[in-house]
């Protein structure tokens, strides 16, 4: 899900995506309209199986896996919205809910970059700053599932103002969208970074201050969190060396404790949340464990 | 084990110390000497009890309560110390090494302040400042046993240098040792709430440094890991509301997403580790696990 676009596929046992489609989610017109349209594409994907056994949902905001409920999801006007409990009582099927990055965390961990690893951290810089805590192999939700939200944490009291409401975000310096539109909203993020090469002062500045805030924010969470890998995803992973060479010199330099952290680029693409979910639908279904070499492959 | 004084106590099933005894830890003479003083004072100690079951011991420093190592305790002159294994072999018991202030986390969460409670921090402001993640009741390691290092989260990059090397940790701006300091080191860090509360406006200066950075410090831990509470304890914490109340008006203004998070002072004294220990060693033993209540009742 995303605020403008649903996005979703029917999935085999081996992790093939078939019959994949999008279609707005009619946002404008309510929760209600989001609901249905949500509904509507599930109903459609499933007539393609015969025995369609579960369907896995990673929705944006603030979502609390536990009760299946999105909390909050505003560009969706959706709030305290028990979609798991509507969905399986409309579709008469398994239904797991997950938060996107945290989905999208679960398939790194399983397909992806962070394969073999336990206690990592994902970070997807795009239009905001995405993150899940990865502890012991389980994306880690919070007490009430609105945690990792490491694009919310201050690492300047002093910096710019962040969309949430506080002061020096890292999403406010860090995200594709503010290098863009700090850079005056000329050109997109990744751009930025080929200026900064190019010796373009305020591209630079810009890319600088990007960095300087991702490092820090990482080191920090490295001190608090100790963990074995971080891998960044979305728009401004995509600058590849621009980004990951400034960014593992400057955390190396802002490293409180043992060896700098290693910093990686995502394993997979854009739809790693929605491996991440067929892999817990699968699951929730209490099916057999699917062959994660095979989705690996397939991913 | 502070870096001067080793506390030992032997402890029963109901949670009563008794033996409690105290002796230096001989760090001036060099890492063997430590480690025969902690035999030393066990074997002692153990010579009360007709069938001693199990050791715990709370160690500072960086631990790795897996390997059972002091990975590095500066002030005790201990580096990958393989505390336990060394243990185990001299006295014949079980062995639990703990983190100190992992330890105390366990004590307030099954003993103290955090009871009932899952997911939460341990916040302990000393000489520096200590913290303890705790995720699903257990006080979180990290991969390499170096994770609860929220004293050396950067809250003002351009802030005070940190005796970790680091700029603006929250120790350099909020341990008690920071607060006196900062005054001049004329006073203890509690009197300088006191002067603050009496207007002067250097007190006052470096008392809401102080709560500033504390209260971003609890925003960037609940932004990120979305606990049930915080629970703060060690010598600036007896400031009482002094610190509590600004602390808790402050972190309020400060905080992202959801409600601000409960800040509770710790509900053990300071022998807070040497009780986890305890509960550790216990449960390493095999024995029947201990009646919390009791050990409640006698903290």
């Amino acid at each position: 899900m995303g605020g403008t676009t649903i996005k979703g596929a029917v999935v085999d046992r081996e992790g093939h995506f078939s019959a994949a489609e999008r279609r707005p989610t009619g946002a404008e017109q309510g929760p209600k309209a989001v609901i249905d349209a949500i509904l509507g594409l599930a109903r459609d994907l499933a007539a393609h199986e015969s025995r369609p056994s579960a369907l896995g949902l990673a929705m944006p905001g603030l979502v609390s896996e536990r009760e299946g409920t999105v909390i909050e999801a505003s560009n969706l006007g959706l709030k305290g919205t028990p979609i798991r409990q509507i969905a399986m009582e409309r579709l008469g099927i398994a239904v797991e809910v997950l938060h996107d990055v945290r989905a999208a965390a679960l398939a790194e961990g399983l397909l992806g970059a962070a394969r073999g690893h336990r206690d990592y951290l994902l970070l997807t810089l795009g239009t905001g700053v995405g993150a899940a805590v990865v502890i012991d192999g389980h994306p880690y939700t919070g007490a009430h599932g609105i945690g990792g939200e490491l694009g919310h944490m201050c690492v300047h009291p002093r910096g710019p103002r962040c969309a949430c409401g506080g002061v020096g975000c890292v999403e406010a310096i860090a995200s594709a969208g503010a290098v863009a539109r700090r850079y005056g909203g000329r050109v997109a993020a990744e751009e930025v970074a080929a200026h900064a090469a190019a010796r373009d002062p305020e591209a630079e500045r810009v890319w600088r201050d990007a960095v300087d805030a991702l490092a820090l924010a990482v080191a920090n969470y490295q001190a608090l969190l100790d963990p074995e890998l971080v891998v960044i995803g979305g728009g401004l992973a995509s600058a590849g060396d621009a980004l990951f060479a400034p960014l593992r010199e400057r955390a190396a330099e802002v490293t409180r404790f043992g060896d700098p952290v290693s910093i990686v680029p995502a394993g997979l693409s854009e739809d790693a949340g929605a491996r991440g979910a067929a892999i817990a639908a699968w699951r929730a279904a209490g099916l057999d464990e699917p062959s994660l070499a095979a989705w690996a492959k397939a991913a």
